[in-house]
């Protein structure tokens, strides 16, 4: 081995639908290195699992070393099913799942999504970055809000999720400009704050016009030229205000923590704050790894 | 020529983005011959439009013949662009465009599409359904609704398009269905009349909870095992319903025509009926065919 092998702690994974990310954690926390992949579970076959990770942390490897995962590489389709924990409960259950690696070098925990009886629900990956936030926020108490392709709203208390929604707003918004007329329409990227927070009260005051909005915008474009950035920003406004119409009883009068991507949690909390909801906002990849470390902290309690 | 050759007195065409149909029509009125291909606008370059409408009428053009045609054949993309016409008009404008046709039996004529400053809004191919409706029911005052990828309510009185409204309920259910988690979720077809009733009351209820509810559908399959079926139908119930919940005061208290394919106007006819409302559904396609044989007739009489 050289000087500049690494030689982690033990290894945290995040590993999604669309990507993996690996980090190598010292004994004190830090973390002594990262790799990354567009290897995520849709891309996968239950074979490719082990491959997949190998190729990010073989260099990491020596002895035998601890890989708590959490995400989607834990549900039906990934490389171990961890059952669902059912709320209220706190967010990370203690009952992580083994998964079958043949590498005597990988010991791979998978970290349990929650579920929720009525109205049905699931959320798996999102309780990891939640008990990041309760470790980073010691004794919240009221309302997290992960906004994304599936954005999740918890009601998190007494340091157990007891209930949550999801809404599907993110992936609304991909399918809608990528895969319907208004792909020639809406810009890619872009802002008009102006445009966002009169969409926003407007789908709050109106939500069931959304459908005759839509067609609005491409007649907008055809007939008056609209921007695609003003279109862009419409559509974000609407399909965001229509969230918080529907979530009201989630986020009216409760303390607020946004965990995202910052351009996404910033479009929440202005929405939010256009209602006279003030949200503390924190970074999601650090919340997932936050969460991750919560889980070690968790797995070396219960082997004292 | 031989006995069973077809000579048209003229040629109606329907030239949508996704379909191409034309009929040899009599000069009693009579269709003498129908052909159809996949050669919709949306495939076609402008180059394209002449070899494509020649390969399905070519048989039965021998001298000069009148074409008419109406849809997205007339749009910007299309083989000429016949503007719209501002609405309150009659549904057909009597300035057909030109198309540029090389073969001198062509004589092709386009009907143009309508437009609504205010909202911004705009059609292309239902003017000609109007169109047809109206002369199949002569006089009508009140709402027409055709039901279709962007469904369209338009107050017609006094023979003309007062207003009209497009909702993206049909692309968006495509959409939804196609492109996104939805599809695991989603049935086909098959239809469950008890939870699409159930889902267009709700919908009228609680339009914002759409994007809630969406996610539901996954989640009642993976913990409930939700019938594939039932959840198509939830997710059509909620769509139309969010849809009449913006359409109110477009249908409320209104006489109703719906123009659409039997199975979709059915969907809109039960939901509207559960809200008190009675509509008259009559066949598109052939409400297609009566618009364009009352173009033919208006373009007879500005002729003599």
């Amino acid at each position: 081995m050289t000087g500049s092998a690494i030689t982690p702690d033990w290894i945290a994974v995040d590993w999604g639908t669309t990507r993996l990310r690996a980090f190598a954690m010292g004994a004190d926390g830090a973390v002594l290195a990262t790799a990354r992949s567009d290897a995520g579970m849709g891309t996968l076959t239950r074979d490719g699992f082990e491959p997949a990770l190998l190729s990010l942390i073989d260099p990491w490897l020596s002895t035998r070393t601890l890989v708590i995962a959490c995400g989607m590489v834990g549900s039906r389709q990934g490389w171990v099913e961890a059952p669902y924990a059912a709320v209220p409960c706190p967010p990370l259950s203690p009952a992580l799942a083994q998964a079958p690696a043949r590498d005597p070098r990988l010991d791979v925990r998978v970290i349990p999504g929650l579920k929720q009886p009525r109205p049905a629900d699931v959320m798996r990956g999102e309780e990891t970055q939640i008990a990041g936030a309760l470790a980073a926020r010691l004794g919240f108490d009221g309302v997290i809000c992960l906004p994304g392709s599936h954005t999740k709203w918890a009601h998190v208390s007494a340091a157990e999720v007891v209930s949550f929604q999801t809404c599907m707003t993110g992936e609304l918004f991909a399918a809608l400009t990528a895969h319907t007329v208004l792909r020639h329409t809406v810009a890619t990227d872009g802002h008009d704050a102006d445009a966002f927070a009169a969409a926003v009260d407007d789908a709050l005051s109106h939500p069931a016009h959304l459908t005759a909005n839509l067609f609005g915008l491409r007649a907008g474009a055809l007939l008056d030229g609209l921007s695609p950035v003003t279109a862009r920003s419409r559509l974000s406004g609407w399909l965001i205000g229509m969230e918080l119409a529907a979530s009201r009883p989630w986020w009216l009068g409760q303390p607020i923590l946004i965990l995202g991507a910052a351009a996404l949690s910033d479009l929440y909390a202005t929405a939010l704050a256009q209602q006279g909801a003030s949200a503390e906002t924190l970074d999601a990849d650090a919340m997932t790894l936050a969460g991750l470390t919560a889980a070690r902290a968790t797995l070396r309690e219960t082997a004292r």
